[in-house]
């Protein structure tokens, strides 16, 4: 499988996540809890990768698992981050209004190139850290609130400490994506078994959100799992069905491609929904969205596409030195 | 002198022009003609140019001077073009609001580079077509309505002859300056020469405008030279001096370097114009313009960048050997 299909797909799943979930609502409400759909996901990933493994193991009994714990806890590691990122959130968000934290969230493009080149020693160009800067300021342009909207961005009025934890914040999100990276690829074993132990820590730790609210909300709405399947409609299934299957393609990626190719992916998906929710939900598409749209485009082929596609490189990069007279004919039918 | 330290110049003298008109109204108005301030710009010109070409033939009696009228008259051609160019620009505003017709005026980036392709056969690269597009797009993004904006764009709600005529606007105003550039390349003549020409035809049509605008409200104000200095203030001398000077350093430019340099000074100075109103008229700074000015900047480094700069090219590029070092130095020459 070519790693462009795969992203293609991820773009195109997480595109239709939005969409799904405004559909999933009734007059603008859950009738649902929310808070269930991710551990569903999470639980529908791991039994998919259970079953996976167990498969590949009677096809090839050679297949490879390091079963140390040294190894084993490292997976609960983006779990933790993920947790320590969910609570630097709700604290943002008390000094931030959504629109404003949204605009934010484009800074984890940013901030995954530079863990990228600092935890994972993966170098960039300076075309394509260009490309990288210019991907974020697409999709910010895109957010842009156009003229006559309801309420205003107070986008430069937001106190420090609310830059501060954006900030922060952007750089959690590019840690777990570059420590996910780090694990999928620093050994041969199988993409199947990495996903069993990726995903058990995920549902222990969604579980425990779970538990954790309940107790919280002093039992008012029951146990967790009283209320599991309350109100979920053939449309919520969705939902959960393609929050998991987003996760297992964003896993294959991090071991196939890497997560600048999974960044680029997401932030065109933003794009996607945005362009569907003009013709599904009749918004009114701005003048933002379409000069969003165009960085974006320009920001990927000037990091995906190769030198000679994007300058006019002497032929001597290709041709070998010995056949001069072959490069000026080559220069000729070049130009 | 160097070519960038020009374009340095223009974007500087370019971005005090909105300025300086701005500071030479008293409540809001003019309280002169403001038609006589491009006419008192020619002729200011042309009177240097002339004086400059006398001194040139005094120091060097060699110099360069094409004075068939076979050649001369080709300098009409630009003013013949600024003036279809100005009717149909007022044609379109009966079509479109004036925020609209900004807006569409960025497209004068886009065309200018197809006519200079076209026309001039100058080779870009894809990278520089990207750079080119992305100007365009990032002056675009700097002038998107904010929120909260008094009155909204209606961008997309125009006639179609509206935009049909902004694209024939974009396309004239490219024709002119690629034409200027083709004008004053295609011999060695000296600048000075070149100027009187393209400034006495320039000087004949911007009087010909007040004389027929004249003609047309009855005389109501009397003729133009009763009103030329009325009301001029030593702000509406320095908006005369400044227009004439950017006409001057465009004139160079296109002569030394080219449209492309030109049109990035340009666009660079409309967000310095707009930097400067935050500061000097307290304009509200907007995202958008943050981001236009990323965008712009981006745009400048791909375009002028050096390709081994840009892209971690393989050393075989620069370590050359010194048979293949000709072939690239004659390449470089070349374009």
């Amino acid at each position: 499988m070519q790693w462009y299909f795969v992203a293609l797909l991820l773009t195109f799943l997480t595109s239709s996540q939005g969409i799904l979930t405004t559909l999933s609502q009734s007059n603008g409400k859950y009738l649902y809890d929310y808070a269930t759909v991710p551990f569903l996901a999470e639980v529908f990933k791991l039994v998919l990768s259970s079953l996976l493994v167990w498969r590949e193991c009677q096809i090839s009994p050679s297949t490879r698992m390091t079963t140390e714990w040294k190894s084993v806890r490292l997976y609960v590691v983006p779990s933790i981050i993920y947790l320590i990122h969910n609570n630097v959130q709700f604290a943002t968000l008390t000094y931030v209004d959504t629109s404003t934290y949204q605009i934010m969230g484009n800074l984890k493009i940013v901030t995954t190139g530079i863990l990228f080149r600092l935890f994972l020693r993966r170098r960039l160009s300076n075309l394509q850290w260009m490309a990288i800067i210019l991907l974020a300021v697409g999709t910010t342009t895109s957010q842009v609130k156009g003229c006559g909207e309801a309420s205003c961005d107070s986008l430069f009025a937001a106190p420090i400490q609310g830059y501060m934890l954006g900030a922060v914040s952007a750089c959690l999100s590019a840690l777990a994506g570059v420590y996910t990276e780090f694990l999928m690829k620093k050994n041969n074993d199988s993409l199947y078994w990495q996903n069993v132990q990726l995903y058990t820590f995920g549902s222990i730790f969604n579980l425990a959100r779970l538990v954790l609210d309940d107790y919280r909300g002093g039992y008012e709405n029951g146990s967790w799992w009283q209320r599991l399947f309350n109100g979920y409609s053939i449309t919520t299934w969705m939902v959960v069905l393609n929050l998991g299957s987003t996760g297992l393609l964003v896993s294959w990626l991090m071991k196939y491609a890497d997560n600048i190719v999974k960044v680029y992916a997401t932030s065109m998906a933003m794009l996607l929904t945005m362009v569907w929710s003009v013709y599904l939900f009749s918004f009114k598409p701005t003048l933002q969205l379409f000069l969003g749209i165009i960085i974006c485009m320009m920001s990927l082929h000037m990091y995906f596409a190769p030198p000679n596609m994007l300058l006019d490189l002497p032929t001597q990069v290709r041709a070998a030195p010995e056949s001069l007279k072959e490069v000026t004919v080559e220069r000729r039918t070049d130009s």
